[in-house]
């Protein structure tokens, strides 16, 4: 029988979020009647109804499919051009930033793409991560062999961690040695930090200087609500020289069950070969996704489209609105409760320091238990989160005003 | 900048169909009146409308998605239990076959699938395909490090290539030496060849011999129209515990465009340690999928389940028996023509020999610019292929009594 990729072993039990599931329904079968008055706030899932004009767009689309004359068979791997060119002109261009619609991957998720992108890397760079993290970036890390085993913290050999603490306000300090691959994500996911543009400028800098590639997460872009902070690295001079940004449609738009998102890869971005000459990445990638992927769904595409609309943008503008205001709601709630607060203000996630002497997941417990609250224990993302928890915006307004009452009246 | 892996570069220029695409765009602008009459049966990509008990369930999920009460987020990555279950059901089930829901993965395509599959399995594994083969297969093995550089005829040292010619009926015969993976599809993409049920006998027995794990693609099986032929591996005793079975939904409910497909991993099927011991495969899969895959869409699922339904059932079989129709028609045209021609009996690919003296890109060339029609060269699907053909039967009926017309008109 065929060789496994051993490196799967390597991985700790079970993904952050099948954890809480399971603890979620153990619970839920001892306490039947508790469990009805459950409130989710752990999985960052939006709650709210998709749009009505991704509604609108992706009625029609399945309305074309039904003639043979507007049927729409394999699309492009990379995309409609339809989509690139509405993400180019209103994501970039609009904003002055020199993004072309041919440097746009479009995909069926984030999580895919994060994951996906090490294809395209070799072997022997040197990683780092920021802690607390997506895990999304570390687990993929260790499946593609460039990690060590882990140790009992769940740190992984061979990767550099970058602590984030109250301390630097959870924005990623700039390492002091050299590094290949750097993983930021801002606003972040899960402490809600957001990066100045001084910081961002202070990374690109690194990166040019080092000869390091950034993959910047900018799935949270919506939720920025300060005009002075970067939406995207692209805001940054240089940032085509050395990054890779993530988009996802799975928060502003409300996706996360439609499935779309989006990689930008300029093309003057290069990745080295062992022997010190450069190659750019932008047909690397394209190759992967002509290979192993075949374009999103042409009526997902269509939806994602009419977010762009003037109808699209307004309700874009509305459910972020809602989530925000959530999230105001929790960031005060916590803070009257006597606990740390952060995040919530440019980010859907309110990243809360546990009462004192509790873990993260005691604290998943406690807030499960007597609150009947799901939240995310910081520890899941990371040993730096360890002490912290993480609660998510995404709910209706009514279920957050009570998950406030109820953090009021924890003992 | 970070080392790139540099496998991608052993790829030979373009796959198939971008070197296809590529032709066909410099003849169109060359002839922009031939170009007009130009009736496309190069990639096998379905024509006719989505059936409408699909597109009922779509417009359905929709409207669900437009209603917090009824909105669906962040779905199980391994697939809504109603899919899971109706192919369950259907597929395996109602045929006899011990397949469970949980033992189906549902993704958003089978190049997907059998691009990524290759990330659970280690490296150093002797691999075996056919030739001609479908390049997905082939090119992913590159991609992954899997073979060594490609010689002057395309293929890559370490894979093992199987030849598919006249004389075996392009079925491949069993190798004399040992594999680890097998790759066989059946019916075949691009010869329309089918395994009957004793040669599929015979390569269950040496798998379960040799501890050779098989990745049988099924996506055609619903073209199959010889009751006495199996239309998925685990109609062979022995293969749960030697196959992956990769489904699609793009050749029978029109999906290309859509995005859904399944994988099948028995849990009793197992892999090997260096060390030598076992280990399930299923639980990788099921741990790849949960942290690089975030579902196939909602809506898409839901058109998925109406497949089955007996609206969706009846309108696929209608589908089929126009494409199956086609088939014909190409199938007695090309030997009208006196060519040698294979398949297009139980299989959408009707595979024909090159008029003598013609290599496939020639015959390629010949056929756009005189008949104006675009075909497959056989020789893009490896070497074994040089000097056939492949035409697709996915076209409207009008399209393809023409395209019989001009091949009867060839000089």
């Amino acid at each position: 029988m065929a060789l496994i990729n051993e490196n799967y072993l390597k991985l700790k039990a079970g993904y952050l979020f099948p954890e809480i599931a399971r603890r979620v329904k153990a619970f839920t079968e001892a306490n039947p009647d508790a469990a009805k008055r459950l409130i989710r706030c752990g999985i960052g899932d939006v709650t709210e109804a998709l749009p009505e004009a991704v509604r609108y767009a992706m009625h029609e689309a399945v309305d074309e499919m039904g003639k043979r004359e507007s049927f729409h068979g394999y699309g492009p791997e990379q995309g409609y051009d339809f989509l690139r060119q509405a993400i180019a002109k209103n994501d970039f261009q609009a904003r002055g930033l020199n993004i072309e619609a041919d440097e746009i991957f479009v995909s069926d998720g984030s999580k895919c793409d994060t994951g996906n992108i090490l294809d395209i890397f070799g072997s022997g760079n040197k990683i780092a991560i920021t802690d607390p993290v997506y895990p999304v970036y570390v687990d993929t890390n260790v499946m593609n062999g460039n990690t060590g085993d882990a140790d009992e913290n769940g740190a992984y050999g061979g990767l550099v961690y970058l602590k984030c603490t109250p301390e630097n306000n959870f924005v990623a300090d700039i390492p002091k040695e050299k590094v290949d691959l750097v993983y930021l994500c801002y606003p972040n996911n899960p402490t809600g930090a957001v990066a100045t543009r001084a910081q961002l400028e202070a990374w690109v800098k690194y990166c040019l200087a080092n000869d390091t590639t950034l993959l910047y997460d900018a799935a949270y872009e919506a939720f920025i609500r300060d005009p002075e902070l970067p939406r995207s690295i692209y805001e940054i001079e240089g940032a085509r020289e050395c990054a890779i940004e993530f988009r996802s449609f799975s928060k502003n738009g409300g996706f996360t069950g439609v499935r779309c998102a989006f990689v930008v890869i300029p093309k003057t971005l290069m990745g080295r070969k062992k022997d010190g000459s450069k190659h750019p990445l932008h047909p690397l990638w394209s190759r992967r996704h002509s290979t192993k992927f075949n374009g999103a769904s042409y009526i997902v595409q269509r939806g994602a489209e009419a977010l762009y609309t003037d109808e699209g943008k307004a309700q874009v503008k509305e459910l972020i609105e809602h989530y925000m205001g959530n999230a105001a709601l929790l960031v005060e709630a916590c803070k009257k409760a006597g606990l740390p607060v952060y995040g919530g203000v440019n980010a859907p996630y309110v990243w809360v320091g546990c009462p004192s002497g509790l873990s993260s997941w005691q604290m998943f417990d406690k807030m499960l238990n007597e609150a009947n609250v799901v939240i995310t224990p910081g520890s899941g993302f990371g040993s730096a989160g360890e002490g912290w928890f993480r609660i998510s915006a995404f709910n209706s307004r009514a279920n957050v005003e009570e998950v406030c009452r109820r953090i009021a009246a924890l003992k």
